[in-house]
């Protein structure tokens, strides 16, 4: 069975749980401090980040790399298109999210509010959650933008784009930094996509000194 | 003809124009101020981040959906092996420049003494210049190690993950700040893929107030 070394927010190791899930791939969970430096984690990966798959026999690291790499040898049901175009507009979307919806957000937002005091690195920078909590709504806003001529973020078909998304949103939703009221168009895309069998173990995490806010794993919030 | 908006010293465009070179696919190079926010260029890439690429009738913007579309489209010569694992492998590496070297060095290095300079954004920040002068090191070592047993960074073929980590390199040596002798196999490396015939535009760059180093561009350095 493969292993997923992981932290339950983390929106990198979210997206490998959700496109391990969607290919009904099984996988045990093995929560990793990677802040401790661990030796043996070290050996595993290098770089000293999560998420670490274990698959086939082979120890990987990266996210954007796992998920290609579960893609093309899983390839059902699909999570990249078929056309270099759409897959192009697909990647392109990981990216932003993964990158610049991780600058200006994910790491203002969640690494002040949670990842900090977990770790024991001090308290939130109130600038940093300030320019979090504002940049959210211009991604917010791109996002309604999206949807506003495709059902899914990044054409007709869910794609890992729309699990790059839906992993750093979800965990901002834990701490109750996304306002699903800001577009109707974004709230029906992630009421569509949390109500996934896929996303049932993302739900039910729950993270010591952070309680699961009420509306956080309802299907109709 | 395709048209990449870029900035020359740019590791990210570099990898592009790279990519686009070794392919063969002629290309016409337009500096793009970004910081500079023009409206038509936020138009083209509401990121307001180079590289652009106009290609195909598209434009296109994130460096890694770029380089996968244009192996894609242009298969030959290829920059990414066959099989599965290979793939994950260079993509995992082209990864950990972008994001961990691009993050530990080139930003603290590049940025600092560069960007900051070009962008009217002030003066390089000493403990930054100071930590990525220590963290190239440790890099360069974890090149020479996978060389160590490898003809290339990835495997035995040159491919995409070369490119990323001599986009990477190339900038940063433009500044003098690589010691090229502290490891012989990384220093063979860089002799065999600078003198490829796709590194000559890169080679031909010249920034103002940056005069080149005289060893920059010269194959047997």
């Amino acid at each position: 069975m493969a292993k997923l070394y992981h932290v339950p927010l983390s929106p990198f190791c979210r997206k490998v749980r959700l496109s391990l899930a969607e290919k009904k791939i099984e996988c045990e969970l093995v929560e990793e401090k990677y802040w401790e430096k661990d030796p043996d984690f070290l050996r595993r990966n290098p770089a000293a980040k999560v998420p670490v798959l274990k698959i086939d026999g082979r120890t990987m690291a990266e996210s954007a790399a796992i998920c290609e790499y579960i893609e093309e040898k899983y390839p059902e049901p699909p999570l990249m298109p078929r056309s270099s175009e759409a897959r192009y507009e697909v990647r392109r979307l990981v990216g932003w999210f993964d990158d610049k919806f991780h600058n200006e957000v994910t790491s203002k937002l969640l690494y002040e509010r949670v990842n900090k005091k977990v770790t024991k690195a001090g308290f939130p920078d109130s600038g940093n959650v300030k320019a979090g909590a504002k940049a959210i709504k211009y991604h917010l806003d791109y996002m309604a933008w999206l949807l506003d001529h495709r059902r899914w973020l990044a054409g007709d078909t869910m794609t890992l784009a729309d699990f790059a998304a839906a992993a750093h949103l979800s965990s901002l939703d834990y701490i109750r930094d996304v306002d699903w009221n800001r577009s109707e168009a974004v709230k029906d895309w992630y009421a569509k996509i949390k109500s996934r069998p896929a996303f049932r173990s993302i739900l039910a995490d729950q993270v010591p000194g952070f309680p699961q806010p009420p509306h956080y794993a309802d299907l109709d919030f």
